[in-house]
């Protein structure tokens, strides 16, 4: 109810702060039976985690996350699995400045209103660095999935925009640069645009494109629970995101009906995907592919005027290390989020039939 | 779990299809002691049923609705109210043609595959028929609410958008022609684009605008159920909707933070609004507004290739009366399920502090 | 959240009151493909309604249920399945005397503190008349579960009890006489006893045991929600019942641990069956088996003195046509509760291994 | 789902395996702004912890409990509060002996078929220690609840019975002896009887009664989530528990209407208390009381046959330090899920009324 679970079945409850002793999380309704590939989810920590490259945040988190229960010689037992993950860089003397002071677009000011008490050092509960647990349990769920595909990349920064659809692009070079764009001269462009801008002491927003493989016909339920309705509030959880679009998206919306339905071939494949591999809510075996728009960062390297817990005027200033583009490290987030909603319904649906 | 329930604390449950004896819901968590306008719901009805205007189905459907329980002289009880529509309207011999048949990006192919039967009929439960019931519901929550205004109107039929922000629009225009465009002249376009249309027998997008004012601060949870992934999740179980954007939304993703960030009033309030009235996924007391985009309607009044249960090659064709475009009639059903988010967010903050 | 639903996955939603148009739920999450018998449905309503005997109320329900939806060509089709029984005997100006009198032991204060407000018309929700939609989902729920037999009977009424095991008893004589009590002599001396009771114009409580046979090994969940839990949960949720217990139950708690042990067979069966079918809270294949206690009924035919709404004395005094006793009709209520949750866990217990 | 959760809107979600390398839970939906006493929640960890007395096992756990979130200066914050326990005395090779043994009457058999695996150490996820957990979060809620007195007491070992009604009891004496029974004669007979079965290498059953006071009107929901329900669903889900009544209980089941009914004075009191507090699964005000059957721990210090995993005739015999007799050390457990029970009905409350 209050915010910090997500899924039915295969459920993840978080908790921590980001300057806290630790953050962790339960996975719930994991299957028995499941043998856990520890190195896969290091690695998609490692894809999550500060000070990866030269252009994200330089803090220095391990980030190394500790197993508490539910996994016994190596496999799931159907019991839920605890996890946490220790914060070892948390300075909390950085944040004595903001402590009375509302930073602008960050959620200082909402919190303090609704709860009448908040956190303030580094952004508390509202930090992304929640976002490493959701990157441990999409990383099992991955693993739940088996032949399910799931990848996500840059496709803009800023203006930056790789035009290419995804059936065009070689998945395999998207982590070769630290951009995450599987297009090298475009990933090199944007790399150094997010530079100029760090220099600047500003930031930049850009998007995030995801595309899902493999999929079994039937995930998604009817109504208020469509597959692609949960994938975009799965999506729509990540801080700093302002959009989703799924198939045709807001693209479609100036087609016709007869340019825009996919048409099927004989084994029931579809000649065109506008649909996004989603039909009525419900896979229809097709890519899913969807894109996820993130504003600029909040925090900033310049001088803000602001106002204080008690109405006056004062000054924002960002202090440290932060990102000056989120969209590189979205990208494992996405696909962690993307697999916590496949993971989920791929178990419902093991119930819609006698 | 099977999607057809909306909501955790004011939550709305329906059932029913396009073609069977009724549809209806029951609404739980209604607080005790609110005096029902009855008057309003129907309007609001009237606003979504079919046949309302030229530019619309023609199918008549009484779409009368008769609450069964939980009000008791005028009032709610706080117990369920349970509600039923019935369906007048239901020519089921017009659908013997698609009883084999899966019609282009429809849900004919994935619910078959899902669940081995389905009831054919209008499109079964996967009709829009089934909004009807969230918009009964969406009319009380709206009472609920009281103050808070919620207003959607169309911003765009194809490529015909209207190009203001929704501050310089004259609400009280929305629903003064047929398209629901608070701007007669490009309303009056748009009508005679959708005419058009429908004499080519096809079918166009568009995208609803919706703006919520006068919210309190402190809507909305933290991490997974932020107030913006619920509205996303909301638009996106309405039938057609391919995507969703709040505040700056997509454009968001090519500004800088400098240029992004919402800078205080010393009363709290900011003085622009990028954020959409919502940061760290809890209301600030700003407006909030968002963009939800249709793909143009699936039956169009041609011929298209398809195949049959068997995999064989077959014909769809649209008979009988479907709409052109369907954001005009999406406009209600929009705010119903904005009202449903923002009552069941203002009940459950009721619970967040001591 | 409200308290009107019951299960995860079979899920049912119910809503009414004793004299309102109609009562009526909605069945969330029954698998498709399940061909109904809608003959046995009809039958379980019956056992349930008033006036079926000489020894329960004379009320006159038709307790006819209609489904409105789920349903096509005989067969679930996964959608949600809504039904509605109407309210043909409902004589609203037999309760004027009690719109402002709080009846003693009945729900009036209570329900009056909490909401304000409440429909005073034979209890409104919370008469027993709710219990009619449990009856009909489960009458589904046994159809689903195919081999598992749930079969429930009286034993006792008042002091005289049937002290037999039900290993003991012959099932088939159940349905054999009025009471419900599958010995034909305690059933006669049940009978007139009740009847005596009536004469006085006074009620008595009683205990039903229910018995559930051929249980998959594997259904319920550790820790919260035991199988056991969830049955007592069940049952204490029917109207009058005040005390649950399963295998040894309160007796058991005199027992050491030596007698009270279940040794097992070489092919996992047990020699005694003390756990009454469950360990941990998972089903070991035995045979589950609980009692359900009742206290006498409310309403009795007596003037009893009491308060009105503003705090001044007044009488109250039972008119019209009441159960002297609740256990003959509550045999098929307690059955169908059983049977909600053994549905529940059974689809449930689907996602529990790879 | 799988059944590690407990509540609604204050939810606690445990993990952990009694030799895992920690258990602990998270407790989502606390409000904000609540002052924890630590001492106190200590003190109720101590209450329950092994090796407090001679009657209790002698495992040594230190049972410290660690918050990692949530808490801020001292105060909730809204935010999920996480918390571990080290399992600091889990000596695996004590468990190596019932690897492939099912002992008797534990959850071993019943794990092994449901999942296909189990952690066989201690009883991994099925043993009491789990409990930990929830002493940790009843603490809390029992602080949430302020005024409302949660008295929980050992009613009876084995046949040894305190036969006084909670009203002629002072509470003050239950934590004066080891057995937390209220009358200082009848405690000693009780510890002499828990000894002399000790000796025996036996076990034995109890219950344990709770009383609650200055209980607000209007706490629990009609129909399916009635206050009894819900105590009797957290009562049935610890480990061990047969049984379940409140109020008159099974003892009512054999009174009149005409006795049994609770006349209501001028204030809304009432006169006797049979109905325990609650009428319509709703609290009147009146003192809640009810009692939980316990059998015998099923570990006993004596050779019983039985099987191992593939259906091998084997022996079990307890090793090590068990409790002869659970009720002494449920007294805190049965307080701590009533609390849960309690906070979660209050909070709920909330939103009953507009």
């Amino acid at each position: 109810m209050a915010g910090n679970s997500f899924g039915k079945i295969f459920k993840l409850t978080t908790f921590g702060e980001s300057h806290g002793a630790a953050i962790g999380g339960i996975i719930d309704g994991c299957p028995a039976g499941l043998s856990l590939d520890f190195e896969t989810i290091n690695t998609e920590m490692q894809r999550r985690k500060p000070g990866q490259s030269s252009i994200v945040t330089q803090r220095k988190e391990e980030d190394k996350v500790k197993f508490l229960s539910g996994i016994f010689e190596g496999k799931t037992t159907g019991m839920p699995i605890g996890f946490v993950i220790e914060n070892t860089d948390h300075k909390s003397q950085d944040y004595s400045h903001i402590k009375d002071v509302y930073r602008p677009s960050h959620a200082d000011y909402t919190y303090d209103k609704k709860y009448g008490i908040r956190d303030y050092r580094g952004g508390g509960r509202s930090s992304a660095r929640e976002t490493a647990c959701r990157v441990v349990a999409g990383a099992i769920a991955k693993q739940l999935l088996q032949n399910i595909k799931i990848t996500a990349y840059v496709s803009s920064v800023g203006e930056m925009e790789l035009k290419k659809n995804y059936s065009e692009i070689n998945f395999s070079e998207i982590e070769k640069n630290p951009v995450r764009c599987p297009d090298a001269e475009m990933a090199s462009k944007m790399e150094d645009y997010i530079k100029s801008i760090r220099k600047e002491g500003d930031t930049v927003g850009g998007t995030v494109t995801c595309v899902i493989q493999n999929v079994p016909i039937g995930l998604g339920e009817p109504v208020f629970d469509k597959l692609h309705a949960e994938l975009g509030k799965a999506m729509l959880s990540i801080n700093a995101v302002k959009g989703f679009e799924y198939g045709s998206g807001f693209a479609g919306t100036v087609m016709k009906g007869s340019e825009h339905n996919d048409i099927f071939n004989e084994d029931g494949s579809t000649k065109s995907n506008h649909s996004g591999g989603i039909q009525g809510g419900i896979s229809n075996g097709e890519d899913i592919y969807f894109k996820v728009a993130f504003k600029p960062v909040a925090t900033i390297m310049r001088k803000q005027e602001t106002i204080d817990s008690k109405g006056n005027k004062a000054e924002a200033e960002g202090k440290g290390r932060h990102d000056p583009c989120v969209v590189p490290r979205a990208v494992p987030i996405v696909e962690a989020m993307a697999a916590l909603v496949m993971a989920d319904f791929y178990l419902l649906n093991k119930t819609s039939r006698l």
